[in-house]
Protein backbone atom coordinates (compact mmCIF):
# COMPACT_ATOMS: atom_id res chain seq x y z
CA UNK A 1 0.00 0.00 0.00
CA UNK A 2 0.86 3.60 -0.63
CA UNK A 3 0.36 5.84 1.85
CA UNK A 4 0.47 8.54 0.80
CA UNK A 5 -2.84 7.61 -1.84
CA UNK A 6 -4.50 5.77 1.20
CA UNK A 7 -8.14 7.25 3.01
CA UNK A 8 -7.24 6.79 6.80
CA UNK A 9 -10.43 5.73 9.07
CA UNK A 10 -11.07 6.60 12.55
CA UNK A 11 -13.16 4.46 14.16
CA UNK A 12 -14.31 6.68 17.33
CA UNK A 13 -13.14 9.89 15.77
CA UNK A 14 -14.96 12.19 17.58
CA UNK A 15 -12.92 10.81 20.71
CA UNK A 16 -10.10 12.80 22.26
CA UNK A 17 -7.63 10.01 21.07
CA UNK A 18 -9.10 9.14 17.59
CA UNK A 19 -10.00 12.96 16.39
CA UNK A 20 -6.47 14.02 17.81
CA UNK A 21 -4.88 11.42 15.32
CA UNK A 22 -7.19 12.07 12.77
CA UNK A 23 -6.03 15.76 12.84
CA UNK A 24 -2.37 15.11 12.88
CA UNK A 25 -2.82 12.46 9.74
CA UNK A 26 -5.03 15.09 7.73
CA UNK A 27 -2.93 18.08 8.34
CA UNK A 28 -0.26 15.84 7.21
CA UNK A 29 -1.92 15.91 4.16
CA UNK A 30 -3.70 12.27 4.42
CA UNK A 31 -7.53 11.68 3.24
CA UNK A 32 -8.80 10.85 6.75
CA UNK A 33 -12.65 9.93 7.26
CA UNK A 34 -14.16 10.40 10.87
CA UNK A 35 -16.48 7.28 12.21
CA UNK A 36 -18.90 7.32 14.82
CA UNK A 37 -22.03 5.55 15.71
CA UNK A 38 -23.78 9.11 15.26
CA UNK A 39 -22.60 9.99 11.73
CA UNK A 40 -23.71 13.47 12.39
CA UNK A 41 -21.50 13.81 15.72
CA UNK A 42 -18.87 12.52 12.79
CA UNK A 43 -19.54 15.11 10.07
CA UNK A 44 -19.56 17.87 13.18
CA UNK A 45 -15.90 16.75 14.47
CA UNK A 46 -14.81 16.41 10.59
CA UNK A 47 -15.85 19.68 10.05
CA UNK A 48 -14.25 21.00 13.18
CA UNK A 49 -10.89 19.54 11.57
CA UNK A 50 -11.83 21.11 8.18
CA UNK A 51 -12.18 24.20 9.61
CA UNK A 52 -8.24 24.29 11.55
CA UNK A 53 -5.51 25.48 9.24
CA UNK A 54 -3.65 22.99 7.37
CA UNK A 55 -6.01 20.37 7.42
CA UNK A 56 -7.44 19.26 4.23
CA UNK A 57 -9.57 16.31 3.37
CA UNK A 58 -11.40 15.53 6.60
CA UNK A 59 -15.23 13.87 6.35
CA UNK A 60 -17.34 12.00 8.64
CA UNK A 61 -19.52 9.31 8.36
CA UNK A 62 -21.28 6.32 10.25
CA UNK A 63 -18.50 3.54 11.55
CA UNK A 64 -19.59 0.88 9.19
CA UNK A 65 -19.60 2.93 6.18
CA UNK A 66 -16.01 5.02 7.36
CA UNK A 67 -14.72 1.26 7.35
CA UNK A 68 -15.89 0.06 4.12
CA UNK A 69 -14.54 3.46 2.55
CA UNK A 70 -10.87 3.55 4.13
CA UNK A 71 -7.90 2.00 3.44
CA UNK A 72 -6.45 1.26 6.59
CA UNK A 73 -8.80 1.54 9.92
CA UNK A 74 -7.84 3.02 13.37
CA UNK A 75 -9.84 1.36 16.41
CA UNK A 76 -9.86 4.04 19.16
CA UNK A 77 -13.19 3.64 20.82
CA UNK A 78 -13.35 3.51 24.34
CA UNK A 79 -12.54 -0.02 25.67
CA UNK A 80 -16.31 -0.69 27.22
CA UNK A 81 -17.57 -1.06 24.11
CA UNK A 82 -14.55 -2.29 22.11
CA UNK A 83 -15.28 -6.06 21.34
CA UNK A 84 -19.11 -4.86 20.06
CA UNK A 85 -17.65 -2.29 17.82
CA UNK A 86 -15.37 -4.48 16.52
CA UNK A 87 -17.26 -7.44 16.13
CA UNK A 88 -19.60 -5.83 14.41
CA UNK A 89 -17.12 -4.25 11.32
CA UNK A 90 -16.09 -7.72 10.44
CA UNK A 91 -17.55 -7.38 6.77
CA UNK A 92 -16.60 -3.49 5.89
CA UNK A 93 -12.88 -4.40 7.56
CA UNK A 94 -12.13 -7.69 5.30
CA UNK A 95 -8.59 -7.56 3.56
CA UNK A 96 -7.67 -4.18 5.38
CA UNK A 97 -4.91 -2.89 7.82
CA UNK A 98 -6.43 -2.68 11.74
CA UNK A 99 -4.68 -0.68 14.38
CA UNK A 100 -6.19 -1.03 17.43
CA UNK A 101 -4.85 2.13 19.90
CA UNK A 102 -6.85 0.86 22.68
CA UNK A 103 -6.26 0.44 26.35
CA UNK A 104 -7.94 -1.36 28.84
CA UNK A 105 -7.73 1.03 32.03
CA UNK A 106 -9.64 0.85 35.08
CA UNK A 107 -9.57 3.65 37.65
CA UNK A 108 -10.07 4.07 41.50
CA UNK A 109 -9.12 5.39 44.62
CA UNK A 110 -5.50 4.50 44.13
CA UNK A 111 -5.33 5.58 40.83
CA UNK A 112 -5.27 3.93 37.26
CA UNK A 113 -4.33 -0.15 36.75
CA UNK A 114 -4.70 -2.69 33.98
CA UNK A 115 -7.43 -4.41 33.27
CA UNK A 116 -7.26 -8.25 32.77
CA UNK A 117 -8.50 -8.90 29.36
CA UNK A 118 -9.07 -12.92 28.42
CA UNK A 119 -8.02 -12.35 25.07
CA UNK A 120 -4.21 -11.30 26.42
CA UNK A 121 -4.71 -7.67 25.23
CA UNK A 122 -7.59 -5.47 23.15
CA UNK A 123 -5.60 -6.08 19.87
CA UNK A 124 -5.48 -9.80 20.25
CA UNK A 125 -9.16 -9.38 20.98
CA UNK A 126 -9.55 -7.57 17.73
CA UNK A 127 -7.84 -10.64 15.99
CA UNK A 128 -10.52 -12.80 17.28
CA UNK A 129 -12.94 -10.52 15.98
CA UNK A 130 -11.36 -9.66 12.72
CA UNK A 131 -10.45 -13.11 11.12
CA UNK A 132 -10.26 -11.70 7.97
CA UNK A 133 -8.29 -8.72 8.59
CA UNK A 134 -4.70 -7.66 9.65
CA UNK A 135 -4.51 -6.14 13.33
CA UNK A 136 -1.94 -4.09 14.32
CA UNK A 137 -1.56 -2.38 17.37
CA UNK A 138 -0.13 1.12 18.01
CA UNK A 139 -0.24 4.99 19.04
CA UNK A 140 -1.28 3.57 22.39
CA UNK A 141 0.80 6.39 24.28
CA UNK A 142 0.01 9.56 22.36
CA UNK A 143 -1.14 12.28 23.97
CA UNK A 144 -4.79 13.45 23.12
CA UNK A 145 -3.86 16.32 24.52
CA UNK A 146 -0.79 17.34 22.30
CA UNK A 147 -2.48 15.67 19.73
CA UNK A 148 -5.17 18.48 20.10
CA UNK A 149 -2.95 21.86 20.38
CA UNK A 150 -2.93 23.14 17.00
CA UNK A 151 0.29 25.11 18.37
CA UNK A 152 2.45 22.22 18.63
CA UNK A 153 4.06 21.26 14.69
CA UNK A 154 5.72 18.48 16.41
CA UNK A 155 4.90 15.56 18.98
CA UNK A 156 8.19 14.34 20.82
CA UNK A 157 7.56 10.30 21.20
CA UNK A 158 7.94 7.46 19.45
CA UNK A 159 5.29 4.80 18.63
CA UNK A 160 5.42 1.18 19.21
CA UNK A 161 4.27 -0.68 15.89
CA UNK A 162 2.82 -4.38 17.42
CA UNK A 163 1.71 -6.92 14.50
CA UNK A 164 2.53 -10.27 13.37
CA UNK A 165 2.54 -9.08 9.37
CA UNK A 166 5.79 -7.26 8.64
CA UNK A 167 4.06 -5.01 5.50
CA UNK A 168 1.45 -4.26 7.50
CA UNK A 169 3.83 -3.22 10.37
CA UNK A 170 5.63 -1.35 7.77
CA UNK A 171 2.55 0.49 6.70
CA UNK A 172 1.61 1.65 10.00
CA UNK A 173 5.03 2.77 10.86
CA UNK A 174 5.02 4.98 7.82
CA UNK A 175 1.63 6.37 9.18
CA UNK A 176 3.26 6.99 12.91
CA UNK A 177 6.18 8.93 10.65
CA UNK A 178 3.65 10.85 9.09
CA UNK A 179 3.50 12.99 11.98
CA UNK A 180 6.32 15.59 12.39
CA UNK A 181 7.87 14.51 15.51
CA UNK A 182 7.07 10.45 15.67
CA UNK A 183 8.71 7.70 15.03
CA UNK A 184 6.84 4.78 14.48
CA UNK A 185 9.10 1.54 16.06
CA UNK A 186 8.68 -1.99 15.62
CA UNK A 187 7.49 -3.27 19.03
CA UNK A 188 7.19 -7.22 18.78
CA UNK A 189 4.55 -9.27 17.61
CA UNK A 190 0.80 -8.85 18.46
CA UNK A 191 0.91 -11.21 21.60
CA UNK A 192 3.18 -8.83 22.88
CA UNK A 193 0.49 -5.53 23.17
CA UNK A 194 -0.61 -6.30 26.05
CA UNK A 195 2.10 -4.18 28.45
CA UNK A 196 2.17 -1.53 25.85
CA UNK A 197 -1.37 -0.98 25.98
CA UNK A 198 -1.15 -1.76 29.99
CA UNK A 199 2.14 1.09 30.15
CA UNK A 200 -0.40 3.82 29.63
CA UNK A 201 -1.39 3.37 33.65
CA UNK A 202 2.21 3.50 33.97
CA UNK A 203 1.90 7.23 32.04
CA UNK A 204 -1.22 8.07 33.48
CA UNK A 205 0.64 7.89 36.85
CA UNK A 206 3.49 10.06 35.68
CA UNK A 207 1.42 13.04 34.21
CA UNK A 208 -0.09 12.85 37.69
CA UNK A 209 2.98 13.15 39.63
CA UNK A 210 4.89 15.38 37.36
CA UNK A 211 2.38 17.81 35.49
CA UNK A 212 3.16 16.05 32.52
CA UNK A 213 1.92 14.71 28.97
CA UNK A 214 4.13 12.01 29.18
CA UNK A 215 5.47 10.31 26.22
CA UNK A 216 8.26 7.25 25.43
CA UNK A 217 11.19 7.26 23.50
CA UNK A 218 13.66 4.01 22.16
CA UNK A 219 16.71 4.99 22.62
CA UNK A 220 19.62 3.27 20.65
CA UNK A 221 17.25 2.87 17.93
CA UNK B 1 18.41 7.71 54.08
CA UNK B 2 21.39 9.45 52.78
CA UNK B 3 21.98 7.18 49.55
CA UNK B 4 25.75 8.98 49.62
CA UNK B 5 26.89 6.96 52.80
CA UNK B 6 24.51 3.56 52.22
CA UNK B 7 25.70 0.28 51.32
CA UNK B 8 23.88 -1.34 48.17
CA UNK B 9 23.44 -5.18 48.06
CA UNK B 10 22.92 -6.59 44.77
CA UNK B 11 21.53 -10.08 45.34
CA UNK B 12 22.24 -12.28 42.20
CA UNK B 13 25.32 -9.94 41.86
CA UNK B 14 27.43 -12.82 39.44
CA UNK B 15 24.40 -12.31 36.90
CA UNK B 16 24.87 -9.71 33.90
CA UNK B 17 22.08 -7.19 34.87
CA UNK B 18 23.24 -7.42 38.71
CA UNK B 19 27.11 -7.21 37.82
CA UNK B 20 26.40 -4.50 35.38
CA UNK B 21 24.52 -2.54 37.58
CA UNK B 22 27.20 -3.04 40.84
CA UNK B 23 29.75 -2.02 38.56
CA UNK B 24 27.87 1.19 37.44
CA UNK B 25 27.15 1.91 41.56
CA UNK B 26 31.00 1.43 42.61
CA UNK B 27 31.80 3.28 40.21
CA UNK B 28 29.93 5.97 41.26
CA UNK B 29 31.52 6.23 44.53
CA UNK B 30 28.71 3.67 46.51
CA UNK B 31 29.64 0.99 48.22
CA UNK B 32 28.40 -2.08 47.10
CA UNK B 33 28.05 -5.99 48.04
CA UNK B 34 27.87 -8.51 45.69
CA UNK B 35 25.62 -11.35 46.58
CA UNK B 36 25.32 -14.85 45.28
CA UNK B 37 24.61 -18.40 46.64
CA UNK B 38 28.00 -19.06 46.21
CA UNK B 39 29.84 -16.47 48.19
CA UNK B 40 33.29 -17.54 46.50
CA UNK B 41 31.86 -16.62 43.52
CA UNK B 42 30.30 -13.96 44.55
CA UNK B 43 34.34 -12.78 45.77
CA UNK B 44 35.60 -13.48 42.25
CA UNK B 45 32.94 -11.06 40.50
CA UNK B 46 33.39 -8.29 43.28
CA UNK B 47 37.57 -8.81 42.45
CA UNK B 48 36.56 -8.14 38.62
CA UNK B 49 34.63 -5.08 39.29
CA UNK B 50 37.23 -4.06 42.17
CA UNK B 51 39.97 -4.32 39.76
CA UNK B 52 38.04 -2.06 36.87
CA UNK B 53 39.07 1.46 36.80
CA UNK B 54 37.52 4.24 38.86
CA UNK B 55 35.74 1.34 40.85
CA UNK B 56 35.83 1.98 44.76
CA UNK B 57 34.74 -0.31 47.50
CA UNK B 58 33.18 -3.60 45.73
CA UNK B 59 32.87 -7.06 48.09
CA UNK B 60 31.46 -10.33 47.37
CA UNK B 61 29.15 -12.36 49.89
CA UNK B 62 26.55 -15.08 50.35
CA UNK B 63 23.56 -13.53 49.39
CA UNK B 64 22.01 -13.93 52.80
CA UNK B 65 24.64 -11.95 54.57
CA UNK B 66 24.62 -9.54 51.64
CA UNK B 67 20.95 -8.67 52.38
CA UNK B 68 21.91 -8.54 56.57
CA UNK B 69 24.93 -5.85 55.63
CA UNK B 70 23.14 -3.98 53.28
CA UNK B 71 21.15 -1.11 53.52
CA UNK B 72 19.00 -1.39 50.55
CA UNK B 73 19.14 -4.39 47.93
CA UNK B 74 18.41 -5.27 44.40
CA UNK B 75 17.16 -8.21 43.88
CA UNK B 76 18.58 -9.57 39.80
CA UNK B 77 18.23 -13.25 40.47
CA UNK B 78 16.49 -15.13 37.53
CA UNK B 79 13.02 -15.74 37.38
CA UNK B 80 12.89 -18.85 37.78
CA UNK B 81 14.65 -18.71 41.39
CA UNK B 82 12.64 -15.66 42.24
CA UNK B 83 10.52 -17.30 45.18
CA UNK B 84 12.66 -19.00 46.47
CA UNK B 85 15.86 -17.27 46.55
CA UNK B 86 13.33 -13.86 47.88
CA UNK B 87 11.62 -16.20 50.51
CA UNK B 88 14.88 -17.42 52.31
CA UNK B 89 15.82 -13.67 52.97
CA UNK B 90 12.84 -12.35 54.79
CA UNK B 91 14.42 -12.16 57.82
CA UNK B 92 17.65 -10.16 56.81
CA UNK B 93 16.14 -8.15 54.35
CA UNK B 94 13.31 -6.69 56.70
CA UNK B 95 13.28 -3.06 57.74
CA UNK B 96 15.36 -2.65 54.54
CA UNK B 97 14.23 -1.06 51.24
CA UNK B 98 14.44 -4.21 48.25
CA UNK B 99 14.62 -3.19 44.80
CA UNK B 100 13.36 -5.99 42.23
CA UNK B 101 14.54 -5.71 38.96
CA UNK B 102 13.40 -9.55 38.00
CA UNK B 103 11.79 -9.96 34.41
CA UNK B 104 9.78 -13.13 34.21
CA UNK B 105 10.08 -13.76 30.30
CA UNK B 106 9.74 -16.71 28.27
CA UNK B 107 11.10 -17.38 24.88
CA UNK B 108 9.77 -19.95 22.02
CA UNK B 109 10.07 -19.99 17.96
CA UNK B 110 8.60 -16.37 17.85
CA UNK B 111 10.49 -14.85 20.12
CA UNK B 112 10.07 -13.18 23.70
CA UNK B 113 7.29 -12.97 25.50
CA UNK B 114 5.70 -12.46 29.09
CA UNK B 115 5.04 -15.18 31.46
CA UNK B 116 1.82 -14.93 33.77
CA UNK B 117 2.57 -14.13 37.21
CA UNK B 118 -0.19 -15.51 40.08
CA UNK B 119 0.80 -12.24 42.07
CA UNK B 120 0.78 -10.03 38.87
CA UNK B 121 4.40 -9.32 39.04
CA UNK B 122 7.73 -10.25 40.15
CA UNK B 123 8.13 -7.39 42.46
CA UNK B 124 4.43 -7.93 44.01
CA UNK B 125 5.57 -11.43 44.31
CA UNK B 126 8.24 -9.93 46.46
CA UNK B 127 6.05 -7.81 48.14
CA UNK B 128 3.79 -10.62 49.37
CA UNK B 129 7.29 -12.94 50.39
CA UNK B 130 8.92 -9.81 52.14
CA UNK B 131 5.96 -8.28 54.15
CA UNK B 132 8.82 -6.78 56.68
CA UNK B 133 10.49 -4.81 53.58
CA UNK B 134 9.41 -1.81 51.61
CA UNK B 135 9.15 -3.19 48.15
CA UNK B 136 10.22 -1.59 45.05
CA UNK B 137 10.72 -2.26 41.54
CA UNK B 138 13.22 -0.50 39.21
CA UNK B 139 15.70 -1.18 36.54
CA UNK B 140 14.32 -3.58 34.31
CA UNK B 141 15.00 -2.09 31.09
CA UNK B 142 18.81 -1.29 31.83
CA UNK B 143 20.35 -2.98 28.72
CA UNK B 144 23.41 -5.74 30.95
CA UNK B 145 25.73 -5.14 27.55
CA UNK B 146 25.80 -1.13 28.22
CA UNK B 147 26.09 -1.24 31.55
CA UNK B 148 29.00 -3.88 31.52
CA UNK B 149 30.76 -1.65 28.72
CA UNK B 150 33.14 0.20 30.97
CA UNK B 151 34.04 2.35 27.79
CA UNK B 152 30.85 3.94 28.52
CA UNK B 153 30.76 6.78 30.61
CA UNK B 154 26.76 7.08 30.57
CA UNK B 155 24.10 4.91 30.11
CA UNK B 156 21.15 6.86 28.04
CA UNK B 157 17.85 5.90 29.62
CA UNK B 158 15.41 6.37 32.08
CA UNK B 159 14.38 4.14 34.79
CA UNK B 160 10.86 3.90 35.62
CA UNK B 161 10.69 3.42 39.91
CA UNK B 162 7.98 1.99 41.28
CA UNK B 163 6.22 1.28 44.89
CA UNK B 164 3.50 2.36 47.21
CA UNK B 165 6.14 4.25 50.00
CA UNK B 166 7.44 7.27 48.60
CA UNK B 167 10.27 7.93 50.58
CA UNK B 168 11.82 4.67 49.47
CA UNK B 169 10.73 5.67 45.65
CA UNK B 170 12.71 8.63 46.51
CA UNK B 171 15.59 6.83 47.35
CA UNK B 172 15.58 4.73 44.49
CA UNK B 173 15.18 7.39 42.08
CA UNK B 174 18.64 8.66 43.56
CA UNK B 175 20.14 5.18 43.17
CA UNK B 176 18.83 5.06 39.19
CA UNK B 177 20.47 8.76 39.04
CA UNK B 178 24.06 7.87 40.70
CA UNK B 179 24.65 6.12 36.71
CA UNK B 180 25.75 9.04 34.69
CA UNK B 181 22.80 9.78 31.98
CA UNK B 182 20.25 8.36 33.95
CA UNK B 183 17.28 9.81 35.47
CA UNK B 184 15.00 8.12 38.04
CA UNK B 185 11.18 8.48 37.21
CA UNK B 186 8.71 7.64 39.16
CA UNK B 187 6.40 5.44 37.50
CA UNK B 188 3.24 4.26 39.77
CA UNK B 189 2.74 1.81 42.23
CA UNK B 190 3.77 -1.09 42.88
CA UNK B 191 0.60 -3.69 41.51
CA UNK B 192 1.57 -1.70 38.07
CA UNK B 193 5.37 -3.17 38.00
CA UNK B 194 3.75 -6.41 35.82
CA UNK B 195 3.34 -4.47 32.19
CA UNK B 196 6.99 -2.85 33.33
CA UNK B 197 8.16 -5.84 33.74
CA UNK B 198 6.66 -7.47 30.50
CA UNK B 199 7.75 -4.86 28.83
CA UNK B 200 11.17 -6.61 28.10
CA UNK B 201 9.88 -8.76 25.70
CA UNK B 202 8.98 -5.71 23.30
CA UNK B 203 12.46 -4.43 24.02
CA UNK B 204 14.28 -8.08 23.24
CA UNK B 205 12.37 -7.75 19.67
CA UNK B 206 13.20 -4.41 19.48
CA UNK B 207 16.61 -5.03 20.12
CA UNK B 208 16.53 -8.17 17.22
CA UNK B 209 14.94 -6.24 14.94
CA UNK B 210 17.26 -3.03 15.28
CA UNK B 211 20.34 -4.52 16.51
CA UNK B 212 20.04 -2.19 19.43
CA UNK B 213 20.59 -1.92 22.99
CA UNK B 214 17.24 -0.44 23.95
CA UNK B 215 16.20 1.14 26.56
CA UNK B 216 13.47 3.63 26.74
CA UNK B 217 13.03 7.78 27.69
CA UNK B 218 9.77 9.46 29.09
CA UNK B 219 9.18 12.66 27.05
CA UNK B 220 7.74 16.07 28.47
CA UNK B 221 9.53 14.80 32.12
Amino acid sequence: MELGSATVGVIGGTGPQGRGLAFRWARAGLRVIIGSRDAARAGATAAELADLAGVRTVTGAANAECAAEADLVLVAVPWEGHAATVAGLRAPLAGKIVIDCVNPIGFDKQGPYPLQVTEGSAAQQAAILLPDSVVTAAFHHVSAVLLADSSLDKIDTDVLVLGDDRDAVGVVTELAAAIPGVRGIYGGRLRNAGQVEALTANLIAINRRYSAHAGIRITDV
